[in-house]
């Protein structure tokens, strides 16, 4: 019988969304009356239709795959030059980052992404990550077998560098005493909606060019951020493109959750080594990776996120944003009028929420679940420093929100 | 700086379809005008417009998403019930096959299915391939360390169990006489174009099941199969269950390759198991791994999917399988006219030719690019057994097939 790969053995059983999954499912079957009521504010998922000028343009494109002489078939692995450029272009160039379209790989995701980026690097890297944290960037580490043991209490995994992430420090962590290889960054940040200054920023790519470390940078929020002193990309801080690689998806500002486009930017000059001390190209190996493992996204995709950058395209993102951010304001303004010490929301599509003292992330899950029938999520789910805390998501249509709200003021 | 994985650096820098495309390059550079008379029969795309039930479909799933209520967000990972259900019925309870909607893992492509597999397997396991074989199984093989260094000769990596395919064996390898672990199977294969019998297929799984042993079955040109003894899916052999994934794409018979879905079938009642000889879930472990390194496929694509299965797409793609079968027939009959010994091309899309006495396989792949301005695939590209032949490519339009098989008659 071929041996399987035991570090998925190391996995907790328990993954957070299944058990909120779970736990909603048991109140729903023993209230349905008030399951009638329920309203979804955990997983972070949009709501709001998809932009007119992609659904356009991807209806040309299923009209062009009518005809045999637009028909298009396997695509390049790396993305359609057309969506390379637009990014390139709009998302960098015009900002005076210097990104070309040959360093931007398109994909179906940023969860593969970010998970499938392990697979370039080798074993024995140091690896840091902020707690709390996006559970995928842990797992896949778990699963590469960059890991040991979870810890029976805190469940932190033997190995990995947590760094904590509290007001105190605006949950940016700072810059490890020791080395560190490889560092996960997300800013807007998932779960806790803070976001990283320019000066913060420049502080890590500072350390990492110091180190040699390499910043995985995930900027799947950007679009949400409304103070123009706060960057956009990793690459808008200087000597970035020696130490970063950034993860962005038209999951969160066109929308595309249920479409899957995203794409990762790897600088030319980026450099990993070998134990012999050999530099490597992390580009070159990345372009390897995804010619042999992956095969184009789809076609049709792609000339949907094309259209995300003309226009009206940009207008209806904007309107999306513009939607989700005012529920972000509405649910920040109900927290402290319920006087909850709250976080985020500002630049983010995230509310981060202190528990009332003495209440667990869990106790206050199912108090919402139970008394405001409103679903969020329980912020020890993404790390022992989120013990104590709670998410909600702005992503929701405004009269639901404005419900939440009406319901977070009665909870006692 | 981090370790990079130096597993890529074992791989050979020449991959096949790269140096094709060099060598077209150079040469319509210089003879434009042969160049405008170049037919490409290499790579393996489909050519012909994407059957109209799908175009509709997936014109009813982008306005779906326009409008709030009937908006797509993130889907199950593993696919969505209308399709996994569809296959079920349709591909294998239909045929009398026993797997349910829950074994099946839909996708963006057979391309990352196969490559990704390999997360779920520990090291140490013996690894058997057909020579020649589609790259891909070998190469990321390799990139996951599975092998050691490639011979400098024969381009074998060691540490892999190759099984030569030839006429003598009909393409179908004895099974080894040592214990493998694993095994890639294509069925009908990529590039020989060869099919396996039910009775050499029985063989395989008995050897499989003696020495617990996985089977790794590719049955992307499954729908080429004319002859109704020929199995569909490994799955029709008795046992099977209990010792093999298959792997299934939409790119060929639904000429999705732009579009990209495909799916895996993992049996619930196939087991790896630990060092220590505990027994695990293989479809556990890849539900797992799909969780957390995956976010689903497209809504919009897998409705296209969905449509393959209607009474009017089972028609749009049994026109296009005879469209490019026919192209086939046709090939076949040219090769044997110009004396070449010819295989494949009765259940395969592929038409697999001995280049004539003491001609190598670039040699012949100049020859035609050359005197017959076509493009075609050396075998040496798939494998050391596959020096001295070629492959042709049956997906075209029936004109170029004409057209390709008169200069085929004219070649000296």
């Amino acid at each position: 019988m071929p041996l399987i790969n035991e570090n998925f053995l190391k996995l907790k059983t328990g993954y957070l969304f299944p058990e909120i999954a779970r736990r909603v499912k048991a109140f729903t079957e023993s209230n349905p009356d008030a399951a009638k009521r329920l309203i979804r504010c955990g997983i972070g998922d949009v709501t709001e239709p998809l932009p007119e000028a992609v659904r356009y343009a991807m209806h040309e494109a299923v009209d062009e795959m009518g005809v045999r002489d637009s028909f298009h078939g396997y695509g390049p692995e790396q993305g359609y030059e057309f969506l390379r450029k637009a990014i390139a272009t709009n998302d960098f160039q015009s900002r005076g980052i210097n990104i070309e379209a040959d360093e931007i790989f398109i994909s179906d995701g940023s969860k593969c992404d970010t998970g499938n980026i392990l697979d370039i690097f080798g074993k024995g890297n140091k690896i840091a990550i902020t707690d709390p944290v996006y559970p995928v960037y842990v797992d896949t580490n778990v699963m590469a077998g960059n890991t040991r043991d979870a810890d029976e209490k805190t469940g932190a995994f033997g190995g990995l560098v947590y760094m904590k992430c509290s007001p105190r420090n605006g949950f940016v962590p700072p810059v490890p005493k020791k080395k560190v290889d490889l560092v996960y960054l997300c800013y807007p940040n998932n779960p806790t909606g803070a976001v990283a200054t320019r000066e913060q920023l420049t502080v890590w790519v500072n350390y990492a060019r110091e180190h040699g470390s390499v910043l995985l940078f995930d900027a799947a929020y950007e679009a949400y951020i409304q103070d123009p002193a706060i960057p956009h990309s990793i690459f808008e801080i200087e000597g970035a493109r020696d130490c970063a690689i950034e993860f962005r998806s038209f999951s969160k500002n066109g929308g595309f959750t249920g479409v899957r486009c995203a794409f990762v930017v790897i600088p030319k000059t980026l450099m990993g080594t070998t134990k012999a001390g050999a530099k490597q190209s992390l580009h070159a190996l990345w372009s390897r990776r995804h010619s042999t493992k992956f095969n184009g996204a789809s076609y049709i995709v792609q000339r949907g996120a094309e259209a995300l950058y003309t226009d009206e395209g940009k207008s209806q993102v904007r309107a999306l944003i513009e939607h989700y951010m005012g529920n972000a304001t509405l649910l920040v303004k109900a927290c402290k009028k319920a006087k909850l010490k709250v976080y985020g929301g500002a630049n983010a599509p995230y509310v981060w929420v202190r528990c009332p003292e003495g209440v667990t992330s869990w106790q206050m899950f199912d108090k919402m679940l139970n008394e405001a029938n409103v679903v969020i999520t329980p912020g020890a789910g993404f790390g022992s420093a989120g013990e104590g805390w709670f998410r909600i998501s702005a992503f929701n249509s405004r009269a639901n929100v404005e419900e939440v709200c009406r319901r977070i003021a009665e909870i006692k």
